[in-house]
């Protein structure tokens, strides 16, 4: 009979270690309810401002409820993890750090901006432009192996923080085992982000998460994979997309210049500041990669749904 | 007063030129009514199999139809063209071509399928896997800046091979004219492809295409942009869609394992040959980057639509 456990709001932890203890042992089958800290840490709240970025303390910078044990996991098994319910925090964040997301030269100054989330439809990015909250868990993972003080920003074949928007409610993820009880971590919930997290960060919140987990013996996957129970973008289905496009030879230069190409178009065409265009591609624009086979010459597109803008 | 002009079937050309002469001329707010071959130029038929790969004469592939000039084009302007109509020809073809698509070295071996388009709803890609038809010309282009026999196959800036699956019916493309007429050309439909189109080819065939031409004045942009009349994914939005990923430094190496995980689960789990695995990828399967910004380590995600299986 599976049961369901509740996760102590206390532990976290802020690297990946090689044995760690767990917090919590269950059983195939089981679920487990989590509550996770925005990733900061509680470093900001609802009234912090940009300048609250400078004494950012990164040691503190994504704490993760775990690790979990699952019993009888093995390395080369699968671990499922069923998102059975996700409910974001009252409030939210986004920014642009000096020197990280994917337009680093041209967004060199820190920015911070807070949202309330507490309608729990839409994050009022304005008045007039109102992303819908479909939160995630940016980060999930197994233990990786020979992981000693690894940092959680990067992700890896372990999982993560993987920062994959399609891993909403209903979503099954699928990690592969690489430790003894697999020791299943999470945190980092994002109530919008679009494909890519341009900006470097989504709309970072604190949340419930119930999440149910099965044990898959003997089935071996190379990285993560995932199914969804419906449609990738239905809130905002109902109306157009935007894209813009890059071309070239280097797919990291050709999203850089679909999504520059798309901060022009929001800032230009929605009179937003850049900055808040930059932040916006982040909450809801989509990179696809168009097509990577034509002689040398890819395309990258950049999606904006065009339901977030209303009258 | 808008005209409606029917373009020649029999003019076609092979590579983008310098000076080209105009084989129709037209005002900003024409429509023209194409025919496309199917982009092997009528080399392949329905009887074809994969032996007529050996004898494929490359310098007849992607016949264009075009130049159109528009009347008081320049450089600078951006051309609009709207996909009024788009019908696929009775029967289509995709192949494995060696040395070419995302995964060479697996895939070292040429394959060619021919697939009935007849009941214009779908490619019977097996009896159970039906690949809705969602036409779109691959290839669509205005006359690019300096060239001279330049080969039509990769893309740049001015469009042409573009493999963008969302220019369906409804969708608007601004292209940035680079010479003075812009000089559109079209061809190379498809009657599906996934984002990326991994294998090298869609579903090949030829096509009706009806484009609405509208010239922007003053408008400049930096390389093709589109916007869609409504979801991406439509016809295949009603079921969920199953994911695999890449993780790693560099987003091409992440593509090739997202789509060489999707090919070992579509073979796995359908008991399809993993030559038509890596077929049906190139036609339905989705490459989106999931994350650019986590250092170093990128996510490319691979989404398969499972509304394509059939009981």
């Amino acid at each position: 009979m599976s049961k369901t456990h509740t996760f102590p709001e206390d532990r976290v932890h802020y690297t990946w270690e090689k044995d760690p203890q767990p917090v919590l042992t269950i059983d195939s089958g089981d679920q487990v309810d989590f509550f996770t800290r925005e990733v900061a840490d509680d470093q900001f709240d609802e009234n912090s401002t940009t300048k609250d970025i400078e004494t950012l303390d990164w040691a503190r910078v994504y704490p993760l409820a775990g690790p979990v044990e699952i019993r009888g996991a093995q390395p080369g098994d699968t671990l499922e993890v069923e998102m059975v319910d996700l409910v974001t925090g009252s409030w939210g964040w986004m920014s642009i750090l000096p020197g990280l997301g994917l337009l680093p030269d041209e967004f060199p100054d820190a920015y911070l901006r807070i949202f309330d989330l507490s309608d729990g439809e839409f994050i009022h990015f304005t008045d007039t432009i109102k992303v819908p909250i479909t939160p995630f868990l940016g980060t999930m993972g197994v233990g990786p192996e020979k992981a000693e003080g690894q940092v959680i920003m990067p992700p890896g074949t372990f999982g993560g923080n993987m920062d994959t928007r399609h891993l909403t409610v209903g979503t099954k993820l699928y990690l592969p085992v690489q430790v003894a009880g697999a020791m299943f971590s999470c945190g980092d919930a994002h109530a919008a982000q679009g494909d890519g997290e341009v900006c470097v960060s989504a709309v970072e919140c604190s949340a419930h998460a119930s999440l149910k987990f099965r044990l898959i013996k003997g089935k071996t996957i190379p990285a993560p994979q995932f199914q969804t129970a419906g449609a990738l973008t239905p809130k905002v289905d109902h109306k157009g997309f935007y894209g813009t496009t890059g071309v070239g030879p280097d797919l990291m230069e050709a999203s850089r210049d679909a999504i520059r190409a798309m901060v022009e178009h929001i800032s230009s065409t929605y009179a937003l500041d850049p900055k808040d265009a930059y932040l916006l591609s982040s909450a809801c624009v989509d990179l696809k990669i168009s097509e990577i086979v034509d002689a040398g010459q890819y395309i990258v597109s950049a999606l904006l749904p065009l339901a977030v803008f209303h009258e």
